[in-house]
């Protein structure tokens, strides 16, 4: 029951007190999350195998008394670890509520908003610091970030198989600087963004990008660049080493997608002390909470647990990559949990709803770039055997 | 081993890469948490007791598979259990990663930011917009979340006693718009501050404030005001109804202090829906860990437990109030599970120092207001026994 009376709502407008600048945000889309008996859920990236036994041992021996107290404020013990792991400092390691809070925190301790100047806004003259720039098609939640801070978003597309531009491409849009010009226009690349988000290996297309590749990028960019390496437990290599190497380069991992750990958002930052204090001045207090931390650190001590299950969920990913191109999908390779595939015969989005229909959830991007493909996430090879099955009698009724 | 050569950190110095706002920040200053064996810690205000047995129980319980799942991310369970106990509705609601992360939120969804602007900065020729306001001495965060989101701060002091000052007071100051000026110098009310923040029992006074006094105070004000409640379940009345009275107020509720969850971090706001909506809008996507949902859920089943706990705390706060004040203390009254009391024959900070040789940790803050006195937590019975017994040493001895 709200008691909120008419009258006092006629004389203060509450829309009156929010920022401009949040009042015409559009909210972040999450994947799915139904609770429908039997569904097999392929559309969020979720590991399909539980964290280790010893992970869930350790978990449960921690409820006691001490949730009572504050959890460490900065993961001390987790980032001692971490940083043994990584052949680093804990000081070049930040721990976040979810590598998505670090990738927010980034945002605002990198580029400068240019939210309180409503006209500067409308003429889009937005400078290079005050610019946060990313590949299309990568992960949703970069431009948000951008539109929540008042920055400006530089969004520059993939070539068409969704692999790099080399820096001679990028090089080209040289010496003019990017304008936030309409959606759907390619805009130029800009060496002196403040932040530069790079997906790695590449979400929604799952595919990896070589080190050497990205070296050059990071060595060419003037800005800070976060290598958001959410997937790269399931890649052939992984970029760590340009966090170590470059001062302006940050490496983002997380506990959530290869470590089965979504449900308690622990995620890390690797890079120069520098930066990573700047992150620690603003993120809140205790961002990180306890049973959370120690899921991660017993985690870390349990890793041939999950490299085994690496194993088989790229065996599974390979022969679902194998099964689905037999039906006339196209499927692209991928470094990741999840694979990106063009069906045939009828629309993504017709697939998606017949999928669904069949107990089986995947996901479909009303994007340009992606629209007509299905990004379905690697699950147990059962999962994998029904999504096929699946499929197979899609067809035949179709 | 921090790999980092010395001839690309002359390149790109780091700090060049930091806005000058985040470098220029001092970083917020929280409680200790010290690894002494059989130390006394009162100085966080943590509640002595654990959570309840049904709590823990529906912790380890949750601690499995599910855990490699995102957890619901807009704590949907939990706010309308929440909406039930408060006689409002789920969309009343928000629940963040504590109540900080909510704190923060507002600041970024009601405040205009001008540090992009550092020539306005330096002339501090702030407008209300870009006002974060609050009585002092309160919560230390308050003003390092103006700092962090390059707010002004308007810093007004309580009177001498603590209490709130009357609207009479704070409005012969009307008609003069606040300029922040150097620290110490009283600041005049700002009727039109973006954002004011009253906490409320207030911290670290522990005194209370009238509801009546909040409700003309929340009538007059024409900006955002959060009032505070972290330790409302200590005192004898709460203000939650001037959430849903007013379209403009927040009320800020945690289940850390009261409901022994510090480590599990969960706290929420009441207010209207608008307000909430913009709150939803800018927070991370999965912002409180699914176990953190589960913990409070239980908590919410179970709050005899809890109000019997309130009641010990309560009794140990007033016994131990009598003791000090047997002792030359000179004790506040409090509303909450600590209180502020100024010691006698030695410095407060001589008193700190004495107390930790004695193996009991309490607090002191070095803030012109405050700095005569220790702010003590209320532990169990037998920890303030053990704190008076350490007293009666430390005044015998010297």
């Amino acid at each position: 029951m709200n008691t909120m009376s008419n009258s006092q709502s006629a004389i203060r407008n509450p829309q009156s007190l929010i920022r401009p600048l949040v009042r015409e945000l559009h909210p972040y889309v999450y994947g799915e999350q139904p609770k429908i008996k039997g569904l097999i859920k392929l559309n969020t990236n979720e590991n399909p195998y539980p964290p280790s036994p010893k992970v869930l041992a350790a978990v449960r021996a921690a409820a006691d008394g001490r949730l009572r107290l504050y959890p460490n404020p900065t993961a001390q013990a987790l980032r001692e670890k971490l940083a043994k792991l990584h052949g680093c400092r804990a000081d070049n390691i930040i721990v976040g509520n979810g590598s998505d809070e670090l990738l927010a925190l980034a945002t605002r301790a990198f580029v400068e908003p240019v939210a309180a100047d409503v006209n500067r806004r409308k003429a889009r003259a937005f400078t290079s610091a005050a610019t946060v720039q990313y590949f299309t098609p990568s992960y949703s939640l970069y431009p948000v970030l951008a539109d929540i801070h008042g920055a400006a978003r530089n969004a520059v597309p993939l070539k068409s198989d969704f692999s790099l531009p080399g820096l001679t491409e990028l090089k080209s849009g040289r010496g003019k600087p990017s304008r936030a010009v309409r959606d759907g226009t390619p805009n130029c690349w800009n060496f002196d963004a403040a932040l530069t988000f790079v997906t790695t290996p590449n979400a929604p297309s799952g595919r990896g990008y070589p080190t050497r590749e990205l070296d050059a990028l990071c060595k060419a960019q003037r800005g800070v660049v976060v290598l958001d390496e959410a997937y790269v437990d399931f890649a052939g290599e992984n970029a760590l080493k340009l966090a170590l190497k470059y001062p302006h380069v940050l490496v983002a991992r997380t506990f959530s997608k290869a470590y089965s750990l979504c449900f308690q958002r622990v995620g890390y930052f690797v890079g120069h002390r520098d930066l990573i204090a700047a992150l620690h001045k603003i993120r809140d207090s205790y961002n990180v909470n306890g049973l959370g931390q120690i899921a991660a650190e017993a985690t870390l001590d349990d890793l041939p647990y999950y490299r085994a299950k690496f194993k088989k969920i790229i065996a599974t990913r390979e022969w679902l990559s194998r099964e689905l191109t037999k039906r006339g999908f196209r499927v692209l390779p991928s470094q990741t949990n999840f694979i990106l595939a063009r069906p045939s015969r009828f629309s993504a989005p017709a697939w998606l709803q017949s999928l669904r229909v069949q107990k089986v959830l995947v996901r479909w991007f009303d994007r340009p770039e992606v629209k007509d493909y299905l990004r379905i996430t690697i699950g147990t090879a059962a999962e994998a055997e029904a999504l096929i099955n699946a499929i197979r009698k899609i067809l035949m009724w179709r």
